[in-house]
């Protein structure tokens, strides 16, 4: 009953990639057609690439070609600081292996998201983490060290908030300013409540309309942008619809296993799942989102980790080691 | 199935008397024993208030005999400046029936909860917007106006901040302000996600342990405090865990009202919904909550309202149309 | 003593046309060749136009020809709630009076600023109040009210946090949203303490290098934007170094009228006070300003102020009687 | 003429006892009856101990006796991150040798000032970066590592705010937890610019009627609390009048080393020092101090330095290298 077709019927989409695909295997783990996953595996996370190949593999998925890569860390919300040096590195590495520009060139940082309302904030959080470097090669040549390379860092904003779609406001900037690449920063919304602040995905196919936490409408990507956009994403809420699925297909899975059951379980479809949610949380119209009550300490956390990453994979000398005193 | 019973096995309690009543009373609207409720309409609100009145009904509705008064503005959500000016007056005039203490007599407004996390802040927001005039009887008498009597306000944190239970603060500071009033502030978890920040509850029984988002351990009342405590309450979010008991009831209900499936719905128990609900919140043991994305919004609304509420209850000389002239 | 030439020796220039325009006028009320004042008095504000004629005054004054429109409304910091909606309603006929273009036509609001240091948060907190109107033409044409105009708003950044000149994101924005007039906020230095949140000033000349807290760079007017740019401005904080040259004046003031100390009063020069500040300000760097301990309280009113003002110039159909109500 | 006489004309007492010794031993380094002086040396900072040993040293000082350990670390604002860590050992250290209670007694850390006035907001930040461990030994025993003592904290807000004595606020909560030991963190205000944020001063007089940014009027001491209290201070202003009073000075010696002008020097008096700052600041009051721009910054970093600090000094298992494990 966890199906692509539920999801649909609840007018949500799977900003995961990893969870996109893992659906679609279905518990018998079937291949998906034009997709491919590879594992790693590391003391303090897994990391889980996802490649959809060709244009079927794009269709099947809901997503364009390109790379998923995804970090699963889930002790991080037990033993924050302790493996945040560990992640940031391994998240260093990750985004660097997706960047295809020359040293010296320019890379956009944009945190998108409404810094108002805490779930949405991760982006802005990082662009706050985030040391712009570009203006000090005008204004002040002589402080710039070594390995080094022009960073410039935004956050837009929300369209509620300037009336503007925040893929405009970034095109603008992006037609003066002329980055080789952009990196955009990101809440998601996942499928399941354990990756909320413990899962981070990177992707080279940029931002794409339908995902997010705020649900953009135009794209931010190398189509809409010209430039190739790597999206760093983390989920930090799930919407209130998916948990109702979710107690169905939990219900589904206990009567289907017993004869005694099995009949009522076919009566659990998706239609019924939409019928109840739509129901229950028709005055927010879909705004509804589940989330930990210390979600402030936890976007906290993981955008100073997104933060020390992204540095680490830009500036060619700046490492696990030399961060902290960078960050002056 | 959408009993006490399913709370309790759920691990929750309801905040609000009205929807503990409306519980008890049931599809039946039977009579609760020791219980009296009320009802007034207003254009853009409707109060019901729920009378315990003896050990009886205490010990049915599950909270302590006392007065609580819910006023419910459901427009507040979308006109909320147009209407904020009506429900603060009447939100005085409630608390203000409440009041049996002489007019130069010495208040202490409580705000409780965590000002780090959002949907937990409502408490310290009402404070930030609360004039405080105690300390001007001692340093500028002159400038006090007639019809003020002399409040102060503390926002004391939360346990885990300050490591001390947040009643021990406030009775430290009772015991050297000696105050004949305490009115406390709080987020509450509704029931039903409709409330969220759409009602207000107002009680002459102060805070008991179990109540309130943050979950005191000791009373905030008459008993711990030797003073009398009015509480105002919000609800600021759902527990996740009702969602899903809130789905399967209403599974079970549509169900039950069909001969084909009644035998169906009689395997929708509490037990299940707790069993549900167990497994699929299991990493944050409870501690989350469903909230609409703009929940920063709706709380400061909400906030100022209650201020302006308070202010125009607690100083006999404030009303709507001087309380702004007021606020400098 | 007081003279442009010292301002320029401490690396200075006045934000306000009207502290330069009284400056070069002195204390004989001399005229000024090509500036033009008139003066209009309150019940609750004084409004003087300083009017930029022609080149010549332009070069004098160092700023370009224009219209520099000033309100000072001292009671504002005592009585601020009572007189703000005064004064908003006479700020919005001020700004409205130099808006020359039709009434259907798109205006980006823009809040210059660094909202992490509080004296240079006005314009960022000015942005959050105002209500973008423009998306809603597109997504949600139904809930426009009559009177409204397109409004976008945006909060750029300083250069220190975004390594990008903000003319350069400004204009990268137009040229994408094409407004057809900008309005821009921002802090302002003033030479005198009292000046601090109770003055504002309006211009139609835009924001030029130099002015500003934040010192910009490149201009953010008609000639860098290609539309009108209409700047509101209020000081936040007099630079340190005022307060010796201040200082110096007075005591030069003091010792020239009486011919005792005469010969001393000619001791006392723009390069004397030029050593003093260099010596005194030295690890600084010119960045320390003069603040009172309570600016965050006045930036939050005087913000919300110009916010309501910029809403009832913008908008055909508002006023100071449904400005609360359209602030939904 | 920079006397302490001057100063108290000015209305001013000197926060810093280093800033007072200096005074008092004037140009000439004489000693100061009943004031001993010793200082220590370090790559990153320079410690100076004054100790005043009897009434006679206190009276002149204008401060009880006790020791004031003052640590000054000018790069900190240059190469910050790079020298916290030294920097919070260091300051660990320093508290340590101030405190002489068991290992297992309970420690309550106060955070003085107002968190809505950034030069003012050191206490509060200090406070949401102390990890308070004393509820651990009631409601969760198991996780309480070998080392650590319990620890309890609390931002009683200022006067204005709560309308209540700050010194009251702190009784009562004594009187309800009773610790054996007070650390009272605040911000201070120097007499010098190039203090504000470099300097740490740590006293075991706890603080003193007219002391701190916010001029407590009730000592926040043995005497009043019952138990020790250590304060730990920061510059993060300087008083207007400061300055004023700081070019007056700096214009006496000038003029005082040439004979021609020698005659003149001898005018610049106290009295002409007060009377010009108060012409100059009269509207405010004495409210207006010199803050650079980047306060916010700054007070966020010596906010963590010092949360880091008192952390190592009150479990004794805490220390430089494992405190970031620690701070989950």
């Amino acid at each position: 009953m966890r199906t692509m077709d539920t999801l649909k019927k609840l007018g949500l989409s799977l900003d995961l990639a990893l969870e996109a695909h893992e659906l679609l295997r279905g518990t018998t783990r079937q291949e998906v057609p034009g997709v491919k996953e590879d594992k790693e595996n590391y003391d303090f996370a897994n990391v889980t690439t996802v490649t959809i190949l060709n244009e079927q593999g794009a269709q099947i998925m809901g997503k364009p070609q390109g790379t998923y890569i995804t970090i699963e860390a889930p002790r991080i919300r037990f033993e924050s600081k302790e493996i945040m040096d560990d992640l940031s590195e391994l998240l260093g590495k990750k985004i660097e292996s997706l960047i295809r520009i020359d040293p010296q060139d320019t890379i956009l940082v944009i945190g998108l998201g409404n810094w108002n309302a805490t779930p949405d904030a991760l982006g802005p959080n990082v662009i706050d983490a985030t040391m712009a470097t570009r203006h000090l090669y005008t204004y002040a040549p002589e402080i710039i060290g070594e390995g080094l390379r022009p960073v410039c860092a935004l956050a837009p904003g929300v369209l509620g908030i300037t009336g503007i779609e925040t893929a405009e406001i970034i095109k603008g900037v992006v037609d003066r300013v002329k980055p080789s690449l952009i990196i955009a920063v990101d809440a998601l919304a996942a499928a399941n409540i354990s990756r909320i602040s413990t899962t981070i995905q990177i992707a080279d196919t940029g931002i794409n309309p339908g995902s997010g936490l705020g649900n953009k409408r135009i794209g931010i990507n190398q189509e809409s942008m010209g430039v190739p956009v790597i999206a760093v994403g983390v989920p930090t809420v799930v919407h209130a619809s998916i948990i109702v699925n979710e107690a169905l297909a939990k219900l589904n899975e206990l009567w289907s296993s017993n004869i005694m059951t099995a009949t009522y379980a076919q009566k659990i479809t998706p239609d019924l799942s939409h019928e109840l949610s739509s129901t229950m949380f028709q005055p927010f119209e879909g705004n509804l989102v589940v989330t930990p009550k210390e979600i402030d300490d936890l976007i906290l956390n993981v955008g100073k980790t997104i933060a020390a990453g992204i540095s680490q994979a830009v500036h060619p000398g700046i490492n696990r080691e030399n961060y902290h005193r960078y960050l002056q």
